[in-house]
């Protein structure tokens, strides 16, 4: 599909691209750029790449898909250090989990030196680092392209085809429109489960002696790396404080239900929870 | 341990200690008995009685151990029935999920008729009904029991050994300190979870379409029984509605956080909570 494809940042995400890439010989070569040279040798041993390059340019230079899996507040800076060295009719992706600001500066920066498609693999988890990467991660995980009136949509077909290659089961949205969703349905949850397992905790941490499965599973997204989830947080931080607000209604309105001693009230909200929670059931 | 055993409300709990009892042989007869008729044939049917008895009274009158496995509302009455029908000597236990209040009436009513000690094995799931019941449902579990200063150190200490041999983790706390505890750990993230999925979907529930692991995993208990749940949270809305103050308070600090872009505090809540929720995972 690809001769030669570069990974910047062979973490979890980066790293399970390269070895799905090989498993799955959807690219000639895999090449692996990291910031610190020991990573991209580590992703190499893990199997991740064919090579690792120290030097930025020369990582991209021969590269006919160039995939951005650093941190998101790394890549504008990435994107133009590697500007000059990129290919004619080289594609771009990400695996970034905000899109309208990454994907707005990622076209401003490249223009026509590349072919853009910003992407969201769904497929993360608490855990980071190539330690923790594999080849069958994207295997029915929703891959989130998010074009714009810039993109090309030959451009567009490729990553497409990209991403399904993986594994994936890709859908498309407006980079907005996916902030506004992914706001929801995995910003506000990281934020709700750590703000759970901080009110749990602070008053008296021995109470986690008696926790069960609930609140485990509850808070296991908790766990995640802070700085990456700071990151995160800011660049969406409109959508996510509307959900916040929409999280501290609903819980207001459980507490007025318990005030009221109100049984009819408070089973109504968890019957509609119950509803909710079986439809995401059957899709995912 | 026991000659035997009569359950009371063969579910999920009741149908899993009928299967454990019988495959571990803690006691020599097991004998179940549920409001509807068929629903005991059916525990029978999936092996976890010897037999099935439609009549209260005829069902207690040969037990030495009797165990309330029914929605904690019904237990009172229940008691009452059962009362003129026990055996001197004859020890109760329950599953119930808030203790103050129902083991301070359970006691009330038995008086001296039985040994009475609570019980609540955190073992539950979003499912619920005799068709999910496992004979491993306890393996591991924590089990809390709530002794009282009415309570006979005898019976505290076979109801103990009953729960271990089921395979428990047996843990023992003051009725409202268990409250307290569980209405954190608990009955807090049930709410949490129901108010999550109600906030992400109430305005556009397609948004599921999108949904990971994440979410998924974050509100997989508010699948459970409303009505179950809407009694036990009334029972303990108390400590709950404090929890739910807390959760709001940190929540806020989320959105606080968010709105003056403040990264090290973002950081720092999100420091926090990846602890927090790391001593958990060696926990549970």
């Amino acid at each position: 599909m690809f001769a030669s494809i570069t990974i910047l940042g062979p973490g979890l995400l980066g790293g399970s691209i390269g070895l799905a890439v090989r498993q799955r010989q959807v690219a000639d070569s895999v090449c692996v750029w990291a910031r610190r040279p020991e990573a991209a040798a580590a992703a190499c041993d893990r199997g991740a790449a064919d090579r690792a390059e120290p030097d930025l340019a020369a990582a991209v230079r021969a590269a006919d898909l160039v995939i951005l899996a650093t941190p998101i507040g790394a890549m504008p800076d990435l994107v133009a250090q590697m500007k000059p060295a990129l290919k004619p009719g080289v594609l771009v992706t990400d695996v970034g989990s905000v899109k309208y600001p990454v994907v707005t500066a990622l076209e401003d920066l490249l223009g026509d030196a590349a072919g853009f498609v910003g992407a969201h693999p769904m497929a993360g988890s608490e855990q980071s680092g190539i330690e923790v990467a594999r080849a069958d991660l994207f295997e029915e995980a929703v891959c989130i392209l998010t074009p714009t009136e810039r993109t090309d949509p030959a451009a567009l077909n490729r990553i497409h085809d990209f991403w399904v290659a993986l594994g994936c089961r890709v859908r498309t949205i407006a980079p907005s429109v996916h902030d506004q969703v992914i706001g929801r349905v995995s910003h506000l949850p990281h934020l709700a489960a750590a703000a759970l397992v901080n009110a749990v905790c602070r008053s008296d941490a021995t109470m986690l002696g008696y926790a069960g499965a609930g609140l485990r599973d509850s808070t296991r997204i908790a766990a995640g790396e802070p700085a990456m989830w700071t990151e995160i947080c800011l660049e969406n931080r409109q959508e996510i404080r509307r959900g916040l607000d929409e999280l501290i209604h609903e819980l207001g309105q459980f507490r007025a239900a318990l005030e009221n001693e109100d049984a009819v009230e408070l089973k109504a909200l968890l019957n509609r929870a119950r509803h909710y929670r079986n439809e995401l059931k059957f899709r995912v």
